[in-house]
């Protein structure tokens, strides 16, 4: 059949075993075309392209409910109910996104990005279905790389005590992004060695029936094992061996870079377009491996994304032991820091924001209560970081800065980040937490301090009267360029960068009420719980105005940056607009 | 040996097994009183005796270290490092914590009061011991309870690979504060019965050598165990089997309820003083198990904590398979929950303020941003909640309400709360946290609205001019109370009971600039990132003067509930002399 004659997966069930592989030919063949001129999750789909066909074919979806972990892996299974237009036609590729989206479709159940998510959700749906006296199959499907994280074991455990249908299908291809990390994967190596027989069986461990399926990309053997599932009257896994990448030969070899990839060419495997800027990942990278030489008690902790912190195979290998890579695994990932600065040594964990939350409870209790010096430094925590509504990097200013004890930094160049992780890895005394800003690198013009123990000093750029602009990391040049619109309007403004996040300088901040009205605080996160609320409650009972930017309290998918900073009033024309109302 | 003659543990290394065992009499004996007078953890103690005695017989603490997970069954570790005379000595009771605490003791490595952990940290202090190339054991002590924790799977997964000495010791008393959930737990009896020897061992799923030790609570076996992997060169699961409450008969036979205790007679096992004032666990517990009978689809999820919503064993026989204990596992709970709604059902997941803080990327990413109407009923979310340093109720203010999407809502009586919740889980336009309030229970004297639908709606419950006082849950009566020491003062004050504290009511707010010079807010939480400084940001370009009141960021360990009240001004008095200096 043609593939856009595939409506939903109806049309996919009355075909033979021959005509399934066609399709899955296809289905390969089209993915790759749309992955390689849009750019996507390569790997991770390639792969799983027979499994998806095999669950929707065995499985009455969408009576049937399919859960995905991440969901990064669903190009197949949108392609196969009703979306297909948005890989067929170049004009509709941006029709869907990159993960489980219920608003596109019914056949998606959750919107989700983060990892180890399914089980319990899957779970959940299954108690459900119970309470209310339902009949249908509930299906989680979960990469062997979300494994390490403690919401899938929590998941597992609390699955397998269900007592009615619940399938679990793993999709193991030895991988996470990059190799994996923890004594699970030993488990599973043994698992696939022995065809599914070796002795202590992780997922009978915790009371499921168990089936093996050796060659997870051959849909004959996939459809068997799911119908031998279908329908069970308890907690089951099928462990899959899938090959990340399969049917395109570079992916199958390099998976770590094929895991996902900007727009290429599939006969050449090369990018379209380089990507030659300075970023904040080489930077950290060359400071840290650098540093690891001089000194053999550092050591960087990464829960599962090296490449966002500039760690390729080549740069893990020359670190060593002093980095580590604990899987997607944020909670361990904080707690063993704490351990480790506890030790004497000195780590510093490098996350992406939007995951740094999965790990609240240990930056408070095992590393904060504890006064553990562990350093964080945040990556994508920007409005100009990644923009899929499952990777929003708004939140962390009023997740870690209200948290006793953590100091959290804004630097807002190259130089004042170097200079601020090495103070935080000398010094002793706190916790320190620094967010990158977005946007293009920018350098200092002017020498930066070493020596930040003096928290929430904030500087003073520029002295003037009337309207002080605090710019906050990201926002700082928007605080300069501001201050020079309102001089064509006549007002001298004063500029600050107040280098924390975490506390306010109340010495500045007294002193402003001589000959100012007006603080404009910026930053680039949600203002409820932020940095600018900080100050309006500061001047609260003063005289002083204070006006607050930063993003309103949402979640938004897929927007346009342009489009955020406009309606979030964060450009130096609207600003100068809106001081020049306040102070009438 | 006298008890008293203990000053570390090498004086006891000398002992033979006689003199052991007579130890392990008088260790229990002493606890036991010293408990019965005091009030504390007797079961999780009394179970650990002999393996916290053949722990530091065999290993060379403080060099060799040793974790304990949760750390409340550390008592007898403190009787045996320097600490006796506060077991010994009631003048003296209180001069300890009923947890590890560094401030303490350089036995005892980190403070902590949540579980799962313990794998985490040690891991960390094992890897950082390596990077220094120093020589000695790291031991976790972690129970089977913790063990359904994510973050004791994530600590276990990564120790696993560490490659070198790493001792894991599962205290395995078949219980966690109530029984255990989850179907690690039938894998963990299998090798009980087994003596160890069960196919689909877990720990050796992960990786692990593994010894069994049949009777936790002797000895002789125990040291036995502990000389064979002491200064082992690779991870080790040390499983001892222990008896909850052993030695003392009732604590032995009823696990739950002595899990915990406050002061009893030894003889009677009766408290000594009985609690009759109404409690909002057993609210709860009425509330939710009456509408379990009319609604099947609606169900009650606990994260190992069922007492404190009020579910003994007979009120969860009552409920059935409508009440799910997920095991100590909030992300668990929280993920799927949302699975649940997502299915049609109606859950609600109540829990503790400090454990909630877990589950912040499943409140985010599982609940929020797929806008399920999960619904949360916070306990202790107070600072006349719990006021060990682990388990302080004062951020989740912060947390929660600067989520998008979540409507956090503050009742100040039990009849506001009823209707909240009853409320919430009817809507299905959000999820919604109900956040009790301290102190004792109390009454509305009129009758309370039952639609909550419009978000961010105040209530004016007096209308003066000049001064208005928001007061929020736990607050609002002292709200009442500062407004009428300021009538004496001449002061006709506004009261408001905001009920949300995920936003503010902008039409309330701007008529009270009409009559109004100053905004008094009190909140019962750190007021960084909190409810009273939404409020000074909306006022920020006004004339209207903002005064917050709550706590400051900070952490305090069992702190005098009126002495912090008074550092933060939080009573009538105090908030008045304030007002007068603001107005001048």
């Amino acid at each position: 059949m043609e593939l856009k004659e595939i409506h939903s997966p109806a049309d996919i069930r009355g075909l033979d075993m021959k005509e399934l592989n066609k399709l899955c030919h296809d289905l390969r063949e089209t993915f790759l075309t749309k992955v390689a001129a849009h750019g996507g999750h390569v790997g991770p789909n390639l792969g799983l392209v027979e499994a998806t066909v095999a669950l929707h074919y065995v499985f009455d979806t969408p009576k049937d409910k399919i859960v995905y972990d991440v969901s990064h892996q669903t190009y197949i299974h949108k392609m196969l109910t009703g979306r297909i237009d948005a890989f067929l036609n170049p004009e509709h590729y941006d029709d869907v996104t990159g993960y489980s989206e219920p608003s596109e479709s019914e056949y998606d159940l959750f919107t989700i990005g983060h990892t180890s998510t399914a089980v319990s959700l899957a779970g959940g749906i299954a108690k459900g279905r119970d309470l209310q006296g339902e009949k249908y199959n509930v299906i989680a499907l979960v990469g062997d790389g979300s494994l390490s994280g403690g919401e899938a074991f929590e998941g597992l455990d609390e699955g397998a005590t269900l007592g009615s249908n619940f399938i679990v299908v793993v999709n193991d291809n030895n991988m996470s992004i990059a190799e994996n990390h923890g004594g699970l994967y030993s488990g599973l190596k043994a698992l696939r060695d022995s065809n599914g027989t070796a002795e202590n069986n992780y997922f009978k461990s915790l009371g499921y029936d168990y089936i093996y399926v050796g060659n997870g990309n051959d849909v004959a053997a996939l459809v068997e094992a799911f119908k031998k599932v279908k329908g069970t009257n308890h907690p089951v896994v099928v462990h899959i061996h899938t090959d990340k990448g399969h049917g395109w030969r570079p992916a199958e070899i390099d998976k770590e870079t094929w895991h996902f990839s900007a727009p290429f060419d599939t006969k050449t495997a090369k990018l379209l377009h380089e990507d030659s800027g300075e970023d904040y990942s080489e930077i950290f990278m060359e400071e840290t491996l650098e540093r690891m030489k001089n000194d053999p008690k550092f050591c960087v902790l990464t829960a599962g994304t090296p490449a966002v912190i500039g760690y390729g195979p080549e740069q893990r290998k020359k670190a060593g032991r002093q980095f580590i890579d604990v899987g997607i695994a944020e909670q361990e990932a904080v707690a063993m820091a704490s351990g480790i600065a506890k030790s004497g040594a000195r780590p510093v964990f490098g996350v992406v924001s939007s995951f740094v939350q999965r790990a609240y409870d240990q930056l408070s209790q095992d590393v904060a209560i504890n006064g553990q010096p562990v350093v964080v430094t945040i990556f994508y925590g920007s409005l100009l970081g990644m923009n899929d509504v499952t990777h929003l990097g708004w939140f962390d200013i009023p997740l870690i800065s209200n948290i006793p004890g953590w100091v959290m930094l804004a630097p807002t160049t190259k130089e004042e980040f170097l200079s601020m992780q090495r103070w935080a890895l000398t010094q002793t005394s706190n916790p320190v937490c620094i967010k990158l800003p977005g946007g293009p690198v920018r350098h200092s013009e002017k020498d930066v301090k070493s020596d930040w123990s003096e928290l929430n000093k904030f500087e003073m750029t520029e002295k003037g009267n009337t309207v002080a602009i605090i710019g906050a990391g990201t926002f700082y040049p928007l605080a300069v360029e501001t201050a020079e619109a309102l001089k064509k309007e006549g007002v001298d403004a004063t500029v600050i960068n107040p280098h924390y996040l975490s506390g306010v300088d109340s010495e500045m901040l007294d002193d402003l009420k001589r000959d100012h009205k007006l603080v404009i605080t910026l930053e680039d996160g949600v203002t409820d719980g932020g940095f600018g609320e900080k100050i309006a409650r500061y001047y609260g009972t003063s005289d002083m105005k204070v006006k607050c930017y930063g993003i309103k309290k949402q979640f938004l998918n897929r927007y346009d940056y342009g489009k955020l900073l406009d309606e979030s009033r964060l450009t130096a024309y609207q600003i100068v607009e809106d001081i020049k109302t306040i102070l009438g």
